[in-house]
């Protein structure tokens, strides 16, 4: 859908980093007028409901320099270039919490903040968890804890704010709502 | 919670926008080592959950430019500089649906994206909706179209991915699984 259109008059590309490009559109509004608008390019990113046999929710803690505090997030990593959403997901699940599973079964995808970025995030579901011997490293500049939590343990955790991210609430949501842990 | 802090050594402002600014983050990692952080400070931001006295869901369509498409979203807008998030809910509801209600109740809030930015977004419920006789105007530079729809139809359009973000796909799941509109 292009209802409402803004055309791009002309871009200028500000900063392009490891993680985000950021630019500057001039565009001509639907009513000819013109405005600019500021614009976070990002690769897109996946992450991972994951259930232990146990009736466990998988999470990692870690701290977001952005917020200057920590969090307590479901499993989750940017997209490489060229990377299926779904190779990514199984990676991030292995190097973040030494799970893994036979089966990711996506269960929705969304634009974390289309006002200002382009970041989708596809959120997978991991069940039949089984621990690996020997699993693989993560980034070398990134340090998480895994902590699992029963589904009340969880809300609880959403209550207080220690889990306070769009696909984390929403991941708490969608375990509380389908009945998955029951 | 500071687990894992990441001190900062050195910032670079990199821009400052109308709606975001971006620097980046010289830090020293819990291991001694050093890494930079890309950072977008946004002033966060309200959405609202407007449901109509016969059960539909008001959503906004609206251009995203970052996406270069149009999605349908609950309503929703920035906070204003010391400005309280239900006061800015109130203003964004009525701006752009034209509708008003006596109670606005917090959902839950969220960061939308806190790899790499700070906007924490709030959510609030709005019931017993009454049209304005004389709605207030919204930003010039924002074109939005109203758009009402059930419960079911809502799903139809995440299914399609005409909804298809993180505060609005909350929104849906949300209104599916409280019960609300049965």
């Amino acid at each position: 859908m292009r209802k409402f259109e803004e055309k791009t008059i002309k871009t200028e590309h500000i900063f392009q980093g490891k993680v985000v490009q950021l630019q500057v559109d001039d565009v001509e509004l639907p009513n000819g007028q013109y405005s600019k608008r500021e614009i976070i390019k990002h690769p897109g990113a996946v992450a991972v409901i994951a259930v232990t046999p146990d009736k466990k929710i998988v999470f990692v803690e870690q701290y977001r320099k952005p917020l200057e505090k920590s969090l307590v997030e479901i499993p989750a990593g940017k997209l490489e270039r060229n990377e299926e959403p779904l190779t990514t997901a199984r990676r991030e699940l292995e190097e973040e919490t030494g799970y893994t599973t036979k089966e990711l079964t996506l269960v929705t995808s969304f634009y974390t903040s289309p006002g200002f970025a382009d970041e989708l995030i596809y959120i997978y579901l991991a069940k039949d968890l089984v621990r690996l011997e020997d699993p693989p490293k993560g980034d070398e500049d990134e340090f998480v804890e895994v902590i699992e939590l029963t589904l009340d343990e969880a809300k609880k955790y959403v209550k207080d704010e220690r889990i306070h991210d769009a696909k984390t609430n929403y991941a708490v949501l969608y375990l509380e709502s389908s009945g998955l842990l029951k």
